[in-house]
């Protein structure tokens, strides 16, 4: 059995290239951090790699992160500028005994050394955001802003490897050296190839206060179907974060058990997802919380599959 | 009920104060925060703070990190340079709901701002450690070297709040903007005021594989004595490294849950902790593991704590 879930439509291209890839034989290494460079690389979306949206500096700033779920070698950056791909380097670091997390410039001139190559990352689309942003908020504190579209993926191939892997620019307008949980392991993603994996999207600082990838993971190991685990773990904390802060962020998960079963949860309208699974075509779906707390989904339509695109290459009015 | 505890001996003088401020009313986050700054303050620790040893360009890089078990409140720096109390820039960052974790250039722009001071943290001992580690590898590529002591504490106060808080230089010749598990919330530390909380030292690279911290919480939300919980992760942790990986580093932790009972665990010799309660005057144990992966523990005599701190103190010989 080998499948692949990962959050957002936007992962779809890179699903269905990994998809590809583990039908052909390939690892799951090797399968999402292809599925994941995709996503990096395709300029269009913001949130992620090559045009994804600048910090209140006008940097880009990415993270990104690796587990191997066999060893569980973690692998991560975070705040590094002017690489194309980030998991690459992520992934790279996670088969380093020590020094396997790296921040800022210590992280660049690993990548250096490396051999990664530099790019600018800043796209001309993604400077005329900004500048409308500042348009918007003329006079006001610079706010960060939500579109926080992490891509995280959990992978698991025919030789029962499970791996997870995320990238992001992050928040637009976060602060300079800010980090959510994408790279942080547990946080925003875990693999263990015993039991499944888990990756999250959302608000990284509510995210990381339930360590909520790692939970997730962990009521699979105890038995609970990874749909019944992500709800499980996405309703307490969500409800844990509204009683002891008023308001919780959005959390939105997806996991596989090593069986190849999948689940997601969320507490916002309007989170989409991708699958793809032995003897399926890959497909995106969209999530639904009802009043029970319970998460249902059906599959985009057509229609909804353009319009997304339309909405996401159409020219930025400044 | 109040209390502290904290990972190694140099935690002494810090959990007394806390100690001191916890009987005169004090708040579980002002006195972690004023227990940990005293830590930091000491030139003659090693590895955190002002004269932390630096890394392998001679940079003292910081991580520090706090969390409110009220309201999951979290807040953390890494890999930040010339500020001498990176666990109180953690504190601020807290109380901000997002980029509340910030690394590097941007970490330190946050603290000038907020009006912290700089301060070289570079000793001239810490220099002299530098320059007899690379003439003693001289030739050789520069390793991390051990000494990886954080200092972790768990304190919970009379109205029943807990918190935790982490500083740490980290690895001694550790890479440019490497980060341990110290600044990561769920690995090096964690917090609920509603069960207590737990903390973490030793090479966060394989701490930060299990996210140690939150379980070790979550086994005590379970219903476990502290000292059952630190035992049961810390053992399960270390088989698992050592099962997949063929080894394990050094993992040590400590907890406390919100009626004060405390619990440690460690899988090497020679670990020290320090623990205050109300009614008992702070002291300082040695931790030993047992064949059966029990962990027992002796107050430290006079004459090791008096040898401590001459060997901590003593001229270092190039």
């Amino acid at each position: 059995m080998w499948g692949m879930i990962a959050t957002w439509r936007m992962a779809f291209e890179g699903v269905s290239k990994g998809a590809e890839m583990l039908e052909a034989g390939s690892n799951a290494g090797d399968a999402v951090e292809a599925a994941i460079r995709e996503v990096e690389d395709f300029p269009y979306y913001k949130s992620v790699g090559y045009g994804g949206l600048p910090n209140e500096e006008m940097e880009v700033e990415l993270d990104a992160a690796y587990m191997d779920g066999d060893t569980l070698d973690v692998g991560a950056v975070a705040a590094i500028k002017d690489y194309a791909n980030p998991v690459s380097i992520a992934r790279r670091l996670s088969r380093e005994t020590v020094n396997s997390v790296l921040v800022g410039e210590g992280a660049e001139k690993f990548a250096h050394k490396e051999g990664f190559e530099r790019k600018n990352m800043l796209t001309d689309r993604a400077k005329a955001f900004y500048r409308k942003r500042r348009k918007e908020v003329a006079g006001q504190e610079l706010k960060p802003y939500s579109g926080h579209d992490t891509v995280g993926m959990v992978c698991l191939d025919d030789g029962g490897k499970v791996t997870a892997a995320t990238s992001t620019s992050g928040l637009f307008m976060k602060k300079k050296g800010r980090v959510g949980d994408s790279p942080i392991v547990g946080s925003g993603f875990y693999a263990d190839s015993k039991v499944g994996g888990a990756s999250a999207t959302g608000l990284g600082e509510d995210l990381m206060k339930g360590c909520i990838s790692y939970e997730i993971v962990r009521l699979m190991k105890e038995g609970l179907h990874p749909q019944e685990a992500c709800e499980r773990a996405v309703n307490l904390l969500d409800a844990e974060l509204k009683e002891r802060r008023g308001k919780a962020g959005d959390l939105s998960l997806v996991a596989m058990n090593r069986e190849g079963q999948w689940g997601v949860a969320t507490n916002i309208e309007g989170f989409s997802f991708a699958v793809a699974l032995k003897g399926q075509k890959p497909k995106v779906y969209l999530a639904k919380r009802g009043e029970d707390g319970r998460c249902t989904f059906e599959e985009a339509s057509r229609e909804w599959m353009e319009d997304y695109m339309r909405t996401r290459m159409a020219p930025v009015e400044e």
